[in-house]
């Protein structure tokens, strides 16, 4: 994404919450704005808002400011589903810095859950009234809500299934990477972008054959960075995944491949809250001797393919087929 | 609200759920459409989509089904508000059966709390869903979409300042009472079903002067029958609002009237988890003695008249003021 996209990004996001600061209704004692803005405005990857203003101009859509307000809408949804996993996952840290709940949590560890529950519902009211306010004709607005409606309901399904599934299945991880990932980061702000600009269902199809591939290469490496990423680069804890005992598709491969003999040292370890770095080499050495690790970098490199092939097919300009796939390459072969 | 209209907003959400459970796409253990199903269509009182149809109807809207999906979606919308009320509230029960959150605790309370999270926030995300796909054109939508939106940031507002100002003072109160009781029950739902039949800015406006003096009735009503109401009748265990020690114009009035003599006492009690009905007893029979009571009676009877008084001004045909008439009484003058 070029860095006048992300500007342009942070300041439609700045000027709308300075609009609804202004209408704030409650005398709320904590500067609960203050507190979203930070958090909205403090880091991220606009990779959403880059996919979608992509899809725009996939569907021949021109350089206009009404996209760009409703591409920085995808980025308030991210915030509110960041904040409302960090509550479940119990993270500290988030981008580097505290997590809404603690940043929240000066009454007491219980008043800050509760209040960032309340942050992320609104920052969630707020995605939905700054895609609406677009300015965008109304007809356009309502060809394209459908998609976001189906991205809504599939990243919470997503996150549902995350928690149920906790020592969950390879095929169980791999559709929370689909519907978590693929789908919410890549194909349906390519999608929504498109059908804002008057984009058909062929051109829709086309981007999902790009986007799935892509977006699950996209997680992959996300969880890959999640257990042997650099804390200094990723902005994350190296520990929290492991931690939590994160049912990721590098886990799911670990169990399958494990042989009886690791199998309770290895469990005994993922999940254990108090985990240290000596651990976490345990776990790491694991999942590198199972095969897991280069069987995950092996499934990135072919979804990466797939995702190039596709792009190559699809009807879009030249220069957006060139700017998505240095989107591709850049989204997948990261260290942060 | 005619049973009609009752049957007819039951009926479509039910058909709404049945489509988006045919839609979802997690693999859940979990029966989550199930669950949410049964708290969404087990009780309440519909009175936002009563609302909603009666602000439709005082804008010369004509009998049609599409409404009826606009005024269902206000009522899937509170099932996210009363998901996420009662996590932070931790209620055992809602509408006389086990809150969501109790409802999905099979492998324990922290699940069930972030089950339920997740819960509240697919009733969001469907009833923006259902709302932008109720089939009125695009352009009453969107005219509409911003009264919706303005209804969501202050009923979190509310919740967020209910939270925050444990301890408050009468005025926090009554700004609790008009963010989460009047606007959201009554005014909000009144305009969004006006704008939608295409009503004006001139129509919305004699709505609020109607709707928020009713509404902040209501809510008082409301934090009465929490307090003094029969559990049978309520559907609501009689302490949940003593034992919490929620901070309404009750007890807000209470506080003020309390000689110090008797200040201890009260406080001990109020927000005591374990409070038993002798505890109770007591606490109501400050609440009385202090005149507190009867002073909240007062401001019912005072907003009730307001609010019939601008019904008598407000330009809309006959029918639909006979029949707001009819809502206020009902809804102020009940035990349930």
């Amino acid at each position: 994404m070029s860095d006048d996209v992300r500007d342009r990004v942070d300041a439609a996001l700045s000027g709308f919450l300075d609009r609804i600061e202004g209408e704030w209704p409650a005398r709320a004692p904590d500067d609960v704005i203050g507190v979203l803005r930070d958090f909205v405005l403090g880091g991220g990857k606009r990779l959403r808002p880059a996919f979608c203003c992509a899809g725009w101009r996939a569907a021949g859509g021109p350089d206009t400011g009404e996209v760009i307000v409703a591409a920085a809408a995808l980025e308030l949804f991210h915030a509110f589903a960041l904040i409302h996993d960090d509550i479940i996952d119990d993270s500290d840290t988030r981008r580097g810095a505290p997590a809404v709940h603690r940043r929240l949590a000066g009454r007491g560890p219980v008043f800050g859950r509760h209040a960032a529950l309340l942050c992320g519902d609104l920052c969630a009211a707020w995605a939905e009234q700054m895609f609406h306010e677009c300015g965008l004709p109304p007809d356009r607005i309502a060809a394209a809500h459908p998609i976001l409606a189906r991205m809504r309901t599939e990243v919470i399904a997503g996150q549902y299934l995350d928690l149920a599934a906790a020592a969950g299945t390879v095929a169980d991880a791999l559709q929370v990477v689909r519907l978590k990932g693929a789908r919410y980061t890549v194909t349906r702000p390519l999608q929504i972008g498109a059908r804002l600009a008057g984009g058909d269902d062929t051109l829709g199809d086309a981007l999902a054959a790009f986007g799935d591939p892509l977006g699950d290469a996209f997680q992959l490496r996300d969880d890959v960075l999640g257990v042997f990423g650099d804390p200094d680069v990723t902005g994350k804890p190296a520990l929290d995944d492991l931690r939590e005992g994160k049912p990721t598709v590098l886990i799911a491969l670990t169990r399958e491949a494990l042989p009886p003999a690791r199998r309770d040292r290895f469990e005994l370890l993922l999940g254990d809250p108090r985990l240290d770095e000596t651990g976490a080499a345990v776990l790491r050495g694991i999942i590198v001797a199972t095969g897991a690790l280069s069987r995950v970098e092996r499934m990135i490199g072919q979804r990466r393919d797939a995702a190039l092939s596709a792009l190559e097919a699809a009807p879009v300009p030249d220069d957006v087929r060139k700017e998505l796939s240095e989107l591709t390459i850049s989204a997948i072969d990261r260290n942060h």
